[in-house]
Formats: C-alpha cells, sequence, structure tokens
C-alpha cells in the first residue's frame, strides 16, 4: 500500500503556524501543479469543478492517536478518528476546493489550507444528487 | 508514503458486479473491525456519527487513467480525476456512512458499498458548519 504523489501544492503558506484549521476559514489560493504522468488522468478537470484534493501531511505525526480539539487544552483529548487532526496514523488530509483555472498540468483552487510542498495523491470530483452522477 | 490499515469491512458484498456505484445507492450495512494498535484513535466514536471512512480500493488497476463515467460506454472516456472510478494512480475510496453501533473495536455502518475484505486506511467526522467545529 505505497502511495505516489500526483502533484504538489504551491502556496503561500510555509509554515504550520500560518495554516488555518480549514479551508473555509481564511486559507489562501493556491496552485496545485500535476506530474507529467498523470496528463490523462487530470484532461477532464476545468474550471469552476468542485473537487476533493487528497493530501499527504508529509510533516505529521504518525504515532499520535488523542489531540485536544482544534489544540484547544480546554477540551479534553479526544481520539484523533473524531477530529481532522493532520497527527494521526495515516496522515492524508481531505480539502474541499473550487477550480478556478487550469493551466496546463497546473490548477489555480481556492481555499486551500495545505503548507507549500504538500503531495497530492488523489482527485475527486464532489459527487452530487443521483440524478446529477 | 507507505499507508497501514487501520480496519477491514466485514460485509456481504463479495463481488464487484454486485457493488453499488456509491454507498447511497443501495449498499448495504456492513461492519468496520479495527486493529487493537489504534484504539485511542477510536475512542471517542459513537452510535449517530457521520463519519468519512478512507479505503484502499486492493483490487483496482492503477495504471488506468481513463473510464467510461458509470462503465456506461455511450459516455465518453474521461479522466479519473474527474470520476470515483476505483480505477486511479493511487486507489483511494472516500465513503461517508452513519454509525449505527460501536461494539469495542467494531463499528456497524450504513451503506457502505466496498467490498469484503477492504483495508481502511484512516476515518474523520464529516465536518459541518464553522461554529460547531
Amino acid at each position: 500500500m505505497q502511495l505516489h504523489p500526483v502533484a504538489r501544492v504551491e502556496s503561500s503558506l510555509r509554515d504550520l503556524a500560518d495554516a488555518p484549521r480549514q479551508g473555509d476559514e481564511g486559507a489562501p489560493d493556491a496552485w496545485v501543479v500535476f506530474d507529467e504522468s498523470v496528463r490523462a488522468a487530470l484532461a477532464d478537470v476545468k474550471a469552476g469543478d468542485e473537487l476533493i484534493l487528497i493530501t499527504w501531511f508529509d510533516r505529521a505525526d504518525r504515532d499520535v492517536q488523542k489531540v485536544h480539539p482544534r489544540s484547544d487544552t480546554s477540551r479534553p483529548p479526544t481520539g484523533v478518528f473524531s477530529t481532522r487532526s493532520p497527527d494521526r496514523p495515516n496522515p492524508l488530509g481531505l480539502h474541499r476546493v473550487t477550480v478556478l483555472a487550469v493551466d496546463d498540468l497546473r490548477l489555480h483552487v481556492n481555499n486551500l489550507e495545505a503548507l507549500d510542498g504538500t503531495p497530492i495523491v488523489d482527485v475527486k470530483p464532489v459527487i452530487g444528487d443521483i440524478s446529477d452522477r
């Protein structure tokens, strides 16, 4: 079960201390730069698409199983499967974004709370009502 | 970037041909059986929780980059990043479920379209409005 990066984040967010906790809490626009090897997989993504990006939190601690939610020490330690903490056994992140523009292998997206350089391992469309599939 | 399974699916779904395309299209209830090593991470999950399970589609073809959406050959081949096909470079699946019951390291969940034996690599809460976080 080996993951290979398909893209990397290019962002002005370079420091964990600056990152918002979720993308809709003030995260910047960012670029997602894909590898040439996945050009065909990316071919139908277009501006306006709503996507879920799956990241690999390469700076996470995989041995952490309990955290204070949102690092708020007034909240009791909580199992990470009940939180969105990046520290978890398999440090995968889910990020819902809208595509603002496509430039060849680069996607410009809004509201991405991932740090510069973060690997992206998968991209999926947001799926709506059954009738739209 | 090596994933380790944290749980496995126990389901009556044993054959790809029987699996619905999405969990809300007639998938059965199933059990998710966690490894003892992640007991602390699971500790706060309870009946009624809405979760996103991330699976590893261990029977997927990682070399596929274009598919007919929903295997409908009347639809043009489409890049897999614009589809939910299990065949993709990193075969991760997202499954939104509700926890029906918890029995120690076992969760009973509804609407899980994953096959029996599928590895689960992460579990996250569905996050709602900013005010609820």
